[in-house]
Parts: structure tokens; sequence; C-alpha cells
């Protein structure tokens, strides 16, 4: 049976917004950071799977935060793969401070692309790839959820630019993030205390896309959706403030 | 005499851009981590002045790059406190690879800013917090140089947003890279071999303010002027391709 993978992290002043807290964006930019170097480590990363023009995508994902760490502070992530089926992969973290208290925790479901078809790829062809990485650990909190429709006015448009995209050259999730809480009241990451954040991925944003950013509120919830110029959703995301 | 600091960096793949390489933005993102991580470790770092309510605000600084590292690739970052005057305390870089072959330098000037006036501070009355720090060597390559005026017209504005500002509650330098990168031919940073950057900050950009992009190009030279809604300069940044 394999053990859960250990990162420590510091929140380096990079990683702060103006509160001199981790912005949600940096949280998510460490923990994704933490899942491709497992995958790299234990020989299942993106490189390996380029050569066959194979690549990890993210499916949904969701984050709890029961505080957000200040700048400076250490934490410890543990992460391991919680199994997978035909289609998704499960990669759960979870996040401690200095005196082992569990205060974050996340799970991501990722699909492997293949990069000549855009299709994904049946995980069971390629079942080896997690052999012996499985932890029989149950996911620290409730899976990432689907998030339905939304339906309102867009509130803010642009195109896809070089600085969104990655490798993948896609729209980059720590961008789709950003863009999101830019449009938020500023007293919201300003008071944020504890959160809880889903996305669901739907369709890549690619170099020169239009990227327009719907959002309805309903309390303490804030719900997004991200279109493309055909008007076909790419991404939502809901936030829920604690 | 002081010796000068030794960091050790890998290209992370959420360092790279499309090309597989790392971008401009990221490079100064790494080479500004270390500035301030080597600050802080001996005792003068943003935390300790932040006490007085002072801080470090960079002034200019400039980047050459002989090539663009790839991902995954690892580098050894050197740096070291030149000299100070009255304003102004120059810190130096250089980068070299695994074979200690140098393909990369910097040069980087700060001003101690009071945050209760927002004016700069006379190093002199603080010298004690260079005290010992100081290593006699040359900066690796010229200083940054003053850019003058750039009378074009505007090719792009938008507001400074959230996930723009950092602690000092000022547009961040990677996003001033991002935004002028953002609005270039994307073959510029596809093809990009060898560049030297050269960046001047005159006004801060806060939350809320317009921020209006102007760009000339020369042969193998870019030009940006970031302006307010006033109309005054910001900062000021060439990119010469080489």
């Amino acid at each position: 049976m394999a053990e859960k993978s250990v990162f420590r992290y510091t929140v380096e002043p990079e990683s702060v917004d103006f509160t001199s807290r981790a912005s949600v964006s940096s949280m998510f930019n460490m923990i994704l950071h933490a899942a491709g170097k497992d995958a790299h480590r234990r020989g299942f990363g993106i490189d390996v799977l380029a050569e066959r023009n194979f690549g990890w995508v993210l499916s949904r994902m969701c984050l709890e935060l029961d505080r957000m760490p200040a700048e400076y502070e250490e934490f410890t992530l543990h992460t391991w793969i919680g199994g997978y089926n035909r289609l998704i992969s499960t990669r759960n973290f979870t996040l401690t401070d200095k005196e082992g208290n569990e205060f974050g925790r996340a799970v991501s479901q990722w699909c492997m692309l293949d990069f000549d078809t855009r299709m994904p790829l049946d995980m069971n062809t390629l079942a080896k790839v997690h052999d012996g990485t499985i932890v029989d650990a149950p996911s620290p909190c409730d899976a990432p959820k689907r998030i339905g429709t939304i339906g309102s006015e867009p509130i803010a448009e642009r195109k896809v630019a070089y600085s969104d995209i990655d490798f993948n050259r896609h729209m980059n999730t720590m961008r789709y993030i950003d863009f999101a809480f830019d449009t938020l009241p500023i007293e919201v990451p300003e008071k944020l205390q504890a959160m809880r954040m889903d996305m669901n991925f739907m369709k890549e944003a690619r170099y020169g896309d239009s990227l327009i950013l719907a959002c309805e509120e309903n309390d303490a919830q804030y719900n997004f959706e991200f279109r493309n110029g055909a008007g076909e959703a790419l991404c939502r995301m809901t936030l829920d403030i604690k």
C-alpha cells in the first residue's frame, strides 16, 4: 500500500494579497504544484505523458479553507490518489499547520487527455500509471459538486492572453480564479475568513478566445460561469463564504 | 566582507509559458523572490521594516537573459548588495546553469519608502540595515537605464484589480510585465531567444486606478509606458530582443 506524499510550503510574500494573507488563487497554485510534483516523482507526470502526447487535465476541484494562512506561515500538505474509474482519477489533499491542526482540504478529479484528438482517454488502458500509488483513505471532504447553468448576464469580458495560458496552451486555473475575484467587491477578499470553492472545467479556453464572465450572488455564495464567444460554458465556479 | 547569497531554483511547470520555457515575468518573480528572501534572512526584510511602517520599493531594474530556461531546468542564483547611496540601494544577481555557465544577470535599485508619508527615506539614516552586507563585486551588467517619455497613443487600458496588487497595495511588478507581454504579437515570446528588459517605476498604481498602456516598436526594441487616468507615467519598460 502506498503512502501519502508530504510537501512543505511557506506562504511567501508573492503569494499574499493586500491583507498579507495567502490569496485563494495562490493556495490553488501551491496545491496544484504539489499535485504536479507528486505525479512527476511517481513517474506519471506530464513530462512522461507528453512523450505519448497525453496529459492530465483538471476536470473538477474543490478547496475548503477554515482560515487564510498568513505571510511566512509554514504548512504541511499531504496528497494522495484515492482511486480512479474509467474517466476520472481522484487526488486528495489536506493542509495542516505547524501544530498539526488541519485547516484546509481539497479534492481534485483529473482526466487524461489525448492532445492529438483533444479527447479524454479511458484510464483503464493506462491503469498502470496508478499501480501501487492508490492510498486507501477517504477524501477529506465532499467531492467537488456539479455546478448547474448560471443564467445571468455577463459582468465582464476579455480575451485569453499570453500570460493566461500554460504549457497546455489553455487558460490556467489560477487565472480563472483571479478573474472571478477581480470582479468581487474588494471587501470579499478583505474580510474572507473561511471558504469553500468548487470548480468545474467543461471546455478549454485557448489563446485569443473570448472569455465572458457571468456571476450570481445568493447570500454568502457567489456563482460564476465563464463562457466563450459562442456562449458555451467553459468553467463554472462557486465560492461559499463561511 | 559579506559573501554573496546563493539560491537554487527549478523552473516549475507553473513558471513556463506555452513554449515550455520560463516566461520573462516568472524569471522576474524568482529573482525578486530571492531579493526578498535574502533581505528577510539578513534582517532587513519587509517584515522588519514594516514594524516602522517602512518598506522596500523597487525603483529600477534590468534583466538580461542569454536564453530562456526550459521546464524543470535547475539554476543557481547569486545575489548581493553592491552598495547604496542616499536614496538607492543596489542589489545584483547572476544566474548560472548546472555546468556553472552564467546565462543571466540582473541589477535592481531600491528605495526605502515611509508608508505614512509615501515618501522615500534617506538611506543613511538607516544605514545600519546594510551593515556588513555589502559585497565588493561590480554589477554583472549595465545598470538599469533611464527610460524617456514614450509619446505614442494608448494600445490597451484596464483598471488595477484585486489580483494585481501585492501586500504594498500597489501594482505588482510581474503584472506590469504580463500586461505588456499580453499586447505583443504572440510570435515575440514564441521566438524569444535572448533579451534585456529595463524597468523604471515612477509612481505607484493602486487598486482601482486606470492603467493605460502605450507602446512604441523600433526594430527589435519595444518601449512601453503605463499611465494613470491623469496621464502621469507610472512605469516604463523596454524590451530588447537579442
